[in-house]
């Protein structure tokens, strides 16, 4: 976001615009942490971020945060942070759209890297 | 937020909940960040946060923030964030529910102080 902006950003409308489900997008960013949305569907892989916690707020839709010890289901206008290094899966049944707020640089697919890795800095 | 909790934080639900305006609750944490909910209404003061961007999401209302170089209305679902340093003074017409995002141990009122300055370690 250009920080001289007299807009805000609207988060559900920034989601809908990405053209690829499981392809976060950057819309702002409060010192070194990202403001990131995304559109899901199916299943992630399991993960796990061992130098940060990841906050998930749900815009539409319905996520599941699959946990060892459960699963959390996050609805919209809800929130819910995984800690760090917690394994962790995120999935939805059918399209749920999310926004997620990390540090710059973090990788979707935490330190398990593979084809499901995202590009992590583009902005929508 | 218990991080080993199954339930994820029903954001207006928990801003509903305040009994006082302008009285932030902190709702969940993120590293060293905190989300914090808040009830509003009326003006706030002039004030700036020399050392940190302040973020906000408004869950219900609508959120006019003075800049000096104009005003930001933010609605249910926008977000916008304010620089550090820069001065700003929160306001809204009718009561507004927002979410906040803030490193721990920030106070509402900046630099500023003075008597709106609120607790600012209260969960809810």
């Amino acid at each position: 976001m250009n920080e001289q902006s007299l807009h805000p950003v609207n988060l559900l409308h920034k989601a809908s615009s990405i053209d690829t489900q499981w392809s976060p997008r950057i819309v702002a960013e409060m010192n070194d942490y990202q403001f990131k949305v995304v559109r899901i569907e199916g299943e992630f892989i399991w993960h796990s971020h061992p130098e940060t916690d990841e906050a998930f707020l749900v815009l539409e839709g319905e996520l599941r945060i699959d946990l060892p010890h459960g699963q959390v289901f996050v609805r919209p206008g809800e929130l819910y942070v995984v800690p760090r290094g917690i394994e962790h899966r995120t999935a939805a049944a059918s399209e749920a759209k999310l926004m997620m707020i990390e540090p710059r640089g973090i990788l979707n697919t935490g330190h398990e890297g593979g084809e499901r890795t995202a590009q992590n800095d583009l902005w929508i």
